[in-house]
This record gives C-alpha cells, sequence and structure tokens, in this order.
C-alpha cells in the first residue's frame, strides 16, 4: 500500500495505557495514521513517499494544553514575585490595551514556535483577538480551540460580554469547516461575568455544540465573592445556572468542596489542572487525588507564559505528579501514567475528540517524537516515566500535526524563527 | 595585558544580587576571572589567547548542586510512584549491591555529561566508592566535594562505618592539593548511625576542617524513630553531639520545629533543600519561608537521580521557587534572586568559600553560558525571572570550570558522549 508518510524510531508509545512497541512505525496518508506496528511489519506493507527515521527517539502522542492565553508570552518574566492583584493591575492590565491584532499574530506565533519545539500539537485558548489567532496559528499548523472571553467590561477586542459573544457565533461560522480550528464559548469567571452573561453563553455553546471554557475556582477570594453574591460556591453557582456540561471545560479548581467535587464528576464537566501557574500567583493547589477518585475527568494546561513562565508541558507533567506525593505524604497517590493521560488522552476526552490523544488507526497523525540519546534521558528502563519526570520540552526533536511535519530535527519547519525573535524583540519595547 | 579568554555576551549576571551587565565580558588567566565589566573596556585592556564569543548568551555564574548521589543516574526511571521502603528494598539496595567501581566511574561520567549539560560546574556528593568518584569527575574538570556514606552496617564499598571513615581520613590525604577535589566527612543520617560513629565523624570533620554531610529530618518517620530513641528530634539531638556546626550541610530539612530551625541559624549550618525528591518520595515539603526568615543558609541539591529524575538545577529552583508561593498562598513569600542565591552565592557559603558561586576578579573561572536566542526565552525582561522561571539545563550553551571550557556550543569537550551512552546501555542490562 502506498502512504505519505513512514515514521520509524526505537520506541512508540500508542498511549499512556498501552505497551510501548519497540522499533515501532506508523504510517500516514493526508492527515491520518493509517497504520501503526513494528518497523518490519509496517515497512513490508507500505511503499512510503516520505520517511522518517529516528533511531533513538520514542513517539509519543502530541501532548494537548488545554489551558493558555498564548499572546502572554510576549509578557513572559515582565513581572514576577508580587501580588496578583499589583501583578495585574500596574503590569498586565495596561499591556494588554495596548494590544493589537498585529500583535497578538506575532505573539501567537512565538508561543506556537515554543509548543511546537516542545511537544505540543494543540492547545485550548481563552483570550481576546481570537480570530487573529486562529488565522495565525492554523496557517502554522498547530490545531487550537479558540474562545473570544467574554466580560462584563470592555475587553481588549470587544466593548462588552454580548458584543464578544456575536463574534463568537460569527467565528464559529466562518471556521466551521476548517480542520485545525474549532471555535469555543468562553465566559472569563462566574465573577467577571453576570448572571445573564453566563446564561445566554451556555445556552449558545449549546446550540453551537461547542466547548464551554471558564475559570473556575482559581483563587479563595473568589469564592468568597461568590459566596457573598450568591450563597453558593462557584462550582454550585454553574451548577444551578446550568452551565455545567459534558462539554464544559473549567479552568483551575483550586478552591473546591466535596460538594463541588461530587457536581463536576454528575455533570461529566473535565476540568484543567495549571499547577505552576497556581503555584506560583499563589492561588493554592487543585485537590487532584480527590477529583481523580471521584472521576472527574482532569486534564493539564500551562496557563498563560506571563505566570509559569512557559508553555512546556513537560514542566506542567513534572509539577502535576510530584506535587499531590508531597502534599499528601504518599509517593503512590498518582502515577505517571496517569498524569501523562491528563496531557493526551483526558485532554481529548475534554474536547469531545476520540481522534486525538492517542496513536491508533483512523486517528488524526498528531505526535511528538523525543530524541532518548542524551545523557539526561540514559538509560531508559520505562518510557512513560522518562517523560513525565525526566524530558523537558526541548528533548522533542520531532513534531507532526495532521500528517504535516512541522519540526525536523530540532528545525521549525513553517515559522522563520530568526525574523520572529527579531519582530518580537522590535514589538516588546512598545509594551514596556 | 594578556589573558588566557576572554568570554563575551549579551548579558553578565554576576550574581543574583546584582545588576546585569549588558554587553559583558569576563577575562580569564589560569583557572581565575581576572577581570569582569563591559564587552568594551575589556576589549581595551586585555590580549586574550582564546575569545569565546555569544552575542545572545547570558553568563551566569556556575550552580553548585548541594546534594547528589551520582552514580545513581545509573537507576533513573528504573521505579516510580511506589511506596519509599519498596523502592529502597525491593529496586534500589539490590541493585547497589552489584555496584563495581568500574560501573561508578560509568555512572560518575554519566552524571558530569548531564550536569555539565545543565549548568552545574560543582556538586557535592554522599555515596559510596567516593574515591573512585572524585578520580572520574575530576579527569572531565567538574568541581566536588565528595563524602563517603557512614554507616553502621555494611555498604557497598566498606564493611562499616569506622572502615569508612578511615577511607574518609585517606581520601583527604591524598586529595589535599587537588585544585576540584575537597573531601567531606559523611556519616548517613541521625538513624543509620551511632552515637559513637556520629561523635567520631564530626570530631574528624574537625580536625580535618573539612565540610561534614548529614540527611537530616528527611521524613516524619525518621523524626519519630529518633524520638523515640533518644527523646529528641533529630536536630535537637545532633545539636546535643556537637555535629551542627558553620561546617555542617545538613541534608532535606522537611519536618523541622521552630525550634529545630532556630539551632540551624544558630549554629550557623547550611541545609540543603531537594524539593523534586522531597515531593517525588513522598518525605513532604521543606518549610522554606521559615527558614529564610530564621536567617539560615539554605542551598539546593537534585538528590539523586533516581528520586528526582534528573539532574537538572534549573527545574530544582522552578520547583524551589513556586512551591512555597502555592503552599503559602502568597507569590512574594519568595523571589526569584532568593532562589537563584540558593544555587550559587548561599551554596558557596555552606562550602566555605568565597571564590565560587559568583563573577568576580579573584574567583574561579566558574561559570555557564545561557543561549537566549530561542522562542521559549523570547522576550527577556529580567534574566533573573528567567533562569528561575523559564530556563532549562537544555537552554545551557556552554559551560566553564576551573578556566577550562567542557562545554562549548552543547558539545561536551572531555566527555566522548557516544562512547558512554553505548556503555552504559550495556552496563545497565546488568543491573535490571
Amino acid at each position: 500500500m502506498r502512504c505519505d508518510l513512514l515514521v520509524t524510531a526505537r520506541f512508540l508509545l500508542p498511549s499512556p495505557h498501552e505497551q510501548v512497541i519497540e522499533n515501532g512505525a506508523l504510517a500516514i496518508t493526508g492527515d491520518e495514521i493509517v497504520d501503526i506496528g513494528t518497523a518490519d511489519e509496517l515497512l513490508l506493507n507500505h511503499q512510503p513517499s516520505q520517511r522518517l527515521e529516528r533511531p533513538s527517539g520514542l513517539i509519543i502522542p502530541g501532548l494537548i494544553n488545554c489551558h493558555t492565553h498564548i499572546p502572554m508570552v510576549l509578557f513572559r518574566g515582565l513581572a514576577d514575585d508580587i501580588p496578583l492583584k499589583r501583578w495585574l493591575e500596574e503590569y498586565i492590565f495596561p499591556r494588554e490595551a495596548k494590544l493589537t491584532p498585529e500583535i497578538i499574530a506575532l505573539g501567537t506565533e512565538l508561543a506556537c514556535a515554543e509548543m511546537i519545539r516542545s511537544g505540543t500539537t494543540a492547545f485550548v485558548d481563552m483570550y481576546f483577538h481570537e480570530d487573529k489567532m486562529a488565522e495565525t496559528a492554523s496557517k502554522i499548523g498547530l490545531r487550537g480551540w479558540y474562545g473570544e472571553g467574554l466580560l462584563d467590561f470592555p475587553s481588549p477586542s470587544f466593548p462588552d460580554g454580548y458584543q464578544a459573544l456575536e463574534a463568537t457565533i460569527e467565528m464559529a461560522e466562518k471556521w466551521k469547516n476548517h480542520p485545525l480550528v474549532e471555535i469555543a464559548v468562553a465566559p472569563h469567571t462566574p465573577y467577571t461575568c453576570s448572571r445573564d452573561l453566563l446564561l445566554k453563553a451556555g445556552e449558545i455553546a449549546q446550540n453551537m455544540d461547542a466547548l464551554l471554557l471558564i475559570h473556575l475556582s482559581e483563587t479563595a477570594w473568589e469564592v468568597q465573592e461568590i459566596k457573598s453574591r450568591f450563597g453558593k460556591t462557584p462550582t454550585e453557582y454553574l451548577y444551578n445556572l446550568g452551565v455545567l456540561t459534558e462539554k464544559t471545560l473549567a479552568i483551575h479548581g483550586v478552591h473546591l468542596t466535596e460538594s463541588d467535587i461530587n457536581i463536576l464528576a454528575a455533570t461529566g464537566s473535565s476540568l484543567c489542572h495549571c499547577p505552576e501557574s497556581n503555584l506560583k500567583l499563589g492561588s493554592g493547589i487543585c485537590p487532584v487525588p480527590e477529583l481523580l477518585s471521584a472521576g472527574v475527568n482532569l486534564c493539564i494546561g500551562t496557563d498563560g507564559a506571563a505566570s509559569n513562565n512557559d508553555l512546556d508541558l513537560f514542566g506542567e507533567m513534572d509539577f502535576a505528579a510530584k506535587l499531590p506525593k508531597g502534599i499528601h505524604h504518599d509517593p503512590a497517590v498518582v502515577w505517571a501514567e496517569q498524569i501523562l493521560d491528563m496531557s493526551t488522552t483526558a485532554a481529548a476526552r475534554a474536547l469531545g475528540r476520540q481522534d486525538i490523544g492517542r496513536l491508533a488507526k483512523g486517528c488524526k497523525a498528531d505526535l511528538a517524537i523525543l530524541d532518548l540519546h542524551r545523557p539526561g534521558l540514559t538509560p531508559c528502563f520505562n518510557p512513560v516515566s522518562q517523560i513525565v519526570y525526566t524530558a523537558k520540552g526541548a528533548d522533542v526533536s520531532d513534531l507532526i500535526v495532521a500528517g504535516k511535519i512541522l519540526l525536523e530535527r530540532h528545525e521549525l519547519t513553517t515559522i522563520d524563527q530568526e525574523r520572529l525573535i527579531h519582530e518580537i524583540h522590535q514589538v516588546v519595547k512598545g509594551l514596556v
């Protein structure tokens, strides 16, 4: 059989829950995986137009970053180690007001370069000027979910949440047949959106059969605020409004009661854990073992790079795996497979997709290859352990999304990195 | 003036507490820094035999890893996510029993390759066959402190602690004039060394004017055990034995009372924080803000790679910086400069050295250069923030110890990486 691309490597990990295939191979045609197995089998059965041979490589499903504000890479390291309110009001908000679609496009390109280099094939974004972001990232070749932030007050792109919601509907129409773009409905938080805006957002998400994104219980302050306004926790409040469904991806969930956790489980909502951002901003620590025990679908995100300060999901997995062990004084309370699941198969589940987050016949060809031939990745007893506890983004040598090679031997194929870094240096001068 | 080597870069950070020098430069002769300033000044005043030009580089003091068991890289990822006792008894101890000096040398070489590639210029080790380790690492060119582990029972290298202590004295004599090797006295823990062995170790350390290394209050179990044996916390117990002095580097300090913290401060002992290992093994979290407030000299270590699973101090700094913020719900409870200090100047203070851990005239030429010309390190508003929150070991392009270049444009100069990785693959087969 003919195929477009045949990828071979020392190891192939189809999903966190499957056995590694030694001397594994994938055959790709168009944007899909058409066969998977050992290199011997596939070389016998397929005549590829192109081959990618990585004898010291480990092929893994492309990682999915379930929460980003990607243009915030422009504010990476601008200000750290200060209280959240001062950080937002003195540093972030004044600069966000200066963001134009052109700057957003440049920030998106920078974030895409970083994500591609660190093994991420898909991301879920909530920010402003999302249409520009979708245009930029899809041209580069990454898969994305784009939710224009809905707020009661003016955002950098819209005067109010209703107009941003209108724009969301238009974006969904505009991008409906694009293979790499999905539009989400993104009310910002329970405390920055009115009850009416939340209800409308929920309704429209349902009509569009779209993902609904919302920050939830990130800080103790938020919980107190919603309790004082409505006499309920933020989760109970959203549940009563009917906003929590199987198509909801709530973000953070740092401060949750047992009842909140049960609501998330019962409604089939997914929760995106952002451990590094939650620590760095002093928000607290998401109760991962309790959420897993209750059966909540947990995924992982980096949040914006300004509060992380990177978009590297390998670092995020490392934090996610180690934190609960230290907190619970139990090294067995979570294990590496569960954490990798959060960045792959559980993430895909949150997005309502069965064809990404794992490598199987019929799935989209979204994958990353780690180069194990490095002192820091030697020896390799267990590839899943190596991915979660040892590997870093920089160990990713190659990346493919929808069958297209976006990174080849550490070189970006769809981004001119030199020009990009030069332009970023110019544009940040105007943002300081 | 003539000098051996002139290094220039976009930024030079002399220490965490000083201003960055833009277009900075260092002049090196022999193993020392003979001048520091801007590139313009130094190029005018020095005629170097060799130049290292890194126009997108950030020169930083070489990082100091204050706690390692370096040959444990051989067990990296061998077993994770299981209780400590099972991990040690079923996986680690049976393999440590198989370690020969030859295998130790190979493991040391692998660890050195990883440390050099990730910006570490000096390390403090406690393990077995330390003499072989010193021989190997000093030949490679890294600076090291070597403490042969003292135990009441047989170690892989000695039948008991007293013989290991004898060997420590011999090692100190053998290596006394070596510029890169220092010998430490290393009683393993308060619970694996008898009172008499601890007293002798303290006495000999004092006679030798050597560093004394000891694991301290790593687990809740240890605290209970020592309390039940001696009616005191481990810190109180060691204090009463006279083991805690300015030359003591205690390791972990996860479970400390207020009184323990005051004892560490009053005796001038240093404490090595190993956040990733403490989390991953389920030991708990060291009370960093409390220790800093009390004035304890805090430094950072990775611990062995089997419980981390790497030797990358950039990752360790990231954990050390973020953890207290999340635990205390306060993003300002520690800041990036303090964390970088723990890996540089405070580490040097723990080792009783004023000539490493910072870059100044008369200091040893121990430094690392980060390549900032990467999407993930762009933009760069604040180099210290970039080092602690964003950079990874793989961003280190060059490394110099005692004036000698050990890494040049990501290539190891004193290790044959291909041969090494091949030999490691062979030797680990015999360890499984």
